[in-house]
């Protein structure tokens, strides 16, 4: 897999554990969309500025495969880049790494949609221009 | 503490439990709540209902006193009852039990606001009403 | 797509809701892990049989497709059923629905390991044959 | 209200919103154990410091009061001190502030127990000590 240029990182929270004593694994999509969000804030000035303009952002799928588990306190990075953005779709692929340790991998596919009437629209030229900066 | 006339029931989650083994604290505000939406449905119509008629519920405080964990795929129930009714304010209290055994108590306390405005508005007369009916 | 002829109802929870005003796509492998959880329950004698003979079972991927939203207080029901049971490895599907609506589908890999030394150990006899009786 | 010498800071997931459009209240006591971990890290060597000396601390009380509402992306911080240490027990207290604005306050109860037998155990005196340096 090619390198990931953009990664936040997380800390695990205690109430992020389960009674396996690692990371549930339901909290994954939930740092998909934490790294997600801070991808669009470094290159598309933010998910409020996409909804500002009208424009919905819908997750339509999520895959995630889990390699190794994730403690609490684990200090881990997302990585997040975008992809495959066409007509009203794109992509989102990450992975989720402890210091050189692949913990987990996985991507979310998207709609955009009008925020008023709910029908798909294009993803905005500004949206795939700053994708486009971001991945180039 | 006087009995709870209304419950109602919940098997806790896999993702509810923490690594300590035990149910995490941050759900029993949120079992607190399904048990307030049940009361509210038995007796008031749901709370879509209290929403499409303009008002909006705010939580303003949240007690809870934890006495005996709650185990993974435990059933166990939630009481509710509501208190207190004065202006734009009430307060719903609750109890946990699994079995005979008191688990958590707790309270919650609310504010009637409009959808609208946000500005604090009386607990609507029919609300205060279907409580009445209930707790009389 | 077959029937699934194992299901189990949920109520969606004000808290499971996010501010696009539907149910947050985290919730689903919770959901999807409830309905597993009942499946067990009914058929191999609980999740906690399991893990009591020293069987831990881990989730190693999660996929959901969500077609349609699910809102606030929306009575569902998720369909469960288990697939291809080899070596250490098996697979559940699901599908939530609202009614006859289809809201979203997925599926999770499982593998069991030893609750000792997590290596990897055979789906039990007994969990086989039960998943055998339950799909048969 | 006196100031708080330590907090840590948190941004408003998406996931942590609810369909009233504001982050939900259950979320609050996850935010004050954010902060409680990252206090006991800074002065105590870590939470699980604590749990590898065989002290496992329960939380026996949760308060907060909410007076305005956080939203998605909202970067917030979390103010924390320890008050209260007596025999096995011990107090968090927690402010929840964006800029200037006070958004929620609350504290939490706690009982230190001996991992194994669950039972109380005085609060360790190295906990003691490194508490009333923090907060002296």
């Amino acid at each position: 897999m090619e390198a990931f240029p953009f990664s936040t990182g997380v800390t695990v929270r205690f109430a992020e554990t389960d009674a396996q004593g690692v990371a549930h694994n339901s909290n994954y999509p939930i740092w998909f969309e934490v790294a997600r969000v801070a991808y669009l804030r470094e290159y598309a000035g933010g998910y409020n500025a996409v909804r500002e303009k009208g424009v919905e952002i819908l997750v339509t799928e999520t895959y995630a495969r889990y390699l190794s588990p994730a403690f609490f306190d684990d200090g881990i990075e997302i990585g997040a880049r975008c992809r495959a953005v066409r007509g009203a779709r794109f992509r989102f692929e990450y992975e989720v790494r402890r210091g050189d340790e692949l913990l987990a991998e996985g991507w979310t596919a998207h709609a955009c949609v009008d925020a008023e009437t709910l029908r798909p629209t294009r993803v905005p030229g500004w949206l795939t221009e700053a994708i486009g900066r971001a991945e180039g």
